[in-house]
């Protein structure tokens, strides 16, 4: 598959992605009786035009398998709204302190810091609801899903890593902590979707395990990008401020290794994730080409 | 039963769940590998010696159905956990701004307001995985217990209120706009839990229905003591400081009503729970006194 053909299969399955959400955040039955301005807020923390990977990632991995595909999106944004509020919280003055994402005004910045913390909280409550309500899905599976979002995207996981990484400011850490901090904070979120996706598809307990090594592949790849465009992007082509983690003391792999280093890291990711899906052929050409994807961005 | 009787009952019942908290917090799998600061932030954020009348009310209307009492206090716990995160934000300086609870420091003060919006978030974050990993009941009563747990919690439950409470600062609201934000904020995730115990012990419909309107009368019985207190209390015997509601500018009915409406109305509500209860004769005495107790709260 060639990255443009890519490239318009992901914007097509964003542009559906964006369209549930507000469908969801507007009439699903669990938050139906939300106040208006709680509602607003929570819509502006997740109709923000993203690129919706990890939706595109959950779906793609159950079609693999051979998963319901509506099943498989009701996952998929349900883990969005998980991924939306991270960003909600990651956002706050307390935190990150951004005022701006996507060229539009944070939360907090377009309501309120109270209201952007409760927004965020309200999405993650939501998240949980739309997995438990997928009637496609058997009981067993949704509450497997339950459990798995609940490690991801929790104190082991997600949050985790943000702990790490907020603690990370204060005292020089090793490449083993920037990793482990990473793979926490970026990785368990993407490695789920893909688990996720397996798991909707009923698919082996061996394949679910290699769909997990998949996504932590990309999780990790996808976070060295970021830190390789952050240290040596073009700030014009990117469209943002670069060079910001040194500015806030973020420590990344970019502070211990040279550009070379890190590309051949990154590459070897990569080459890890492909192989993982050789055993599917052709049929895994996507997922391979997502890899690939996450790891060249340029902005 | 006594008032006395029932204090005790609390009491050991409020220790149990402690040691249970302690115990989830420290080794359960959904918590394996959670970076020890983190950790240590929703452990003082959810150990710190409530009444822990939230769990009780799970596990006694459990009990009143011949629920299974293990799987209840699974649930409470996880609950308790729910409860515990809204406090840990609800106390942030972007919202009540709060530097002690039970006298001692609240969990931005004694760590940070990031790890506070974090530990706050994994906490949540936890409940859901709890429940979801309850073994002792059937996947379909975890996944109803997921939903119904994401609602009273979430958009249209307890985070609506609490976004209402925030915004009721700014303008004059009417009798019907304050039940409404204390029936969300404070009512929503108390009736969750006898709807709750209800559903472990899979009751009827008419008898979920029954307790969720009995968790109802409790949560607003239970706020309109509070807001009684606040205005009439003694603070010396309280232990804390009064007329807090006023200088915040926080709406209750204690704004509109005197004491008397408003012991009236406290009375109505609890005649109302014990009403509720009344098919299920003695085996009921223990929750008729539950929603007497916490109208009778002097501190």
């Amino acid at each position: 598959m060639k990255t443009a053909e890519f490239e318009v299969l992901l914007k097509a399955s964003a542009a559906a992605v964006g369209d549930y959400l507000d469908d969801t955040l507007s009439s699903n039955q669990l938050v139906a009786g939300t106040p208006h301005h709680l509602l607003n807020a929570m819509r502006h923390g997740v109709l923000n035009g993203g690129k919706r990977l990890r939706p595109f990632l959950v779906c793609e991995t159950a079609k693999l398998f051979g998963g319901d595909p509506k099943a498989a999106m009701q996952v998929a944004l349900a883990i969005e709204c998980i991924h939306s509020y991270s960003l909600v919280h990651d956002d706050l003055p307390a935190m990150d302190d951004d005022d701006l994402r996507r060229g539009k005004p944070t939360v907090h910045k377009a309501f309120d810091e109270a209201t952007a913390i409760l927004a965020g909280d309200a999405l993650l409550t939501l998240s949980f609801g739309l997995v438990a309500a997928v009637e496609a899905l058997s009981a067993e599976t949704r509450v497997k899903l339950v459990i798995l979002m609940s490690k991801r995207a929790g104190a082991p996981g997600m949050v985790g890593g943000q702990v790490l990484d907020m603690q990370a400011k204060e005292k020089r850490r090793s490449e083993i902590e920037i990793t482990r901090m990473q793979a926490m904070k970026t990785g368990a979120l993407i490695s789920c979707c893909c688990e996720a996706g397996a798991l909707i598809a009923s698919a082996s307990d061996d394949d679910r395990t290699r769909m997990r090594r998949y996504g932590e592949n990309v999780g990790i790849a996808f976070q060295l990008a970021d830190d390789i465009l952050d240290e040596y992007g073009d700030a014009e082509v990117v469209g943002k401020a670069l060079r910001k983690d040194r500015g806030q003391g973020k420590q990344t792999l970019a502070l211990i290794y040279g550009k070379r280093a890190l590309e051949d890291r990154l590459a070897a990711l990569i080459t890890g994730a492909e192989e993982l899906l050789q055993p599917f052929g052709e049929r895994g050409e996507v997922l391979a080409e997502a890899a690939r994807f996450v790891s060249v961005r340029k902005q």
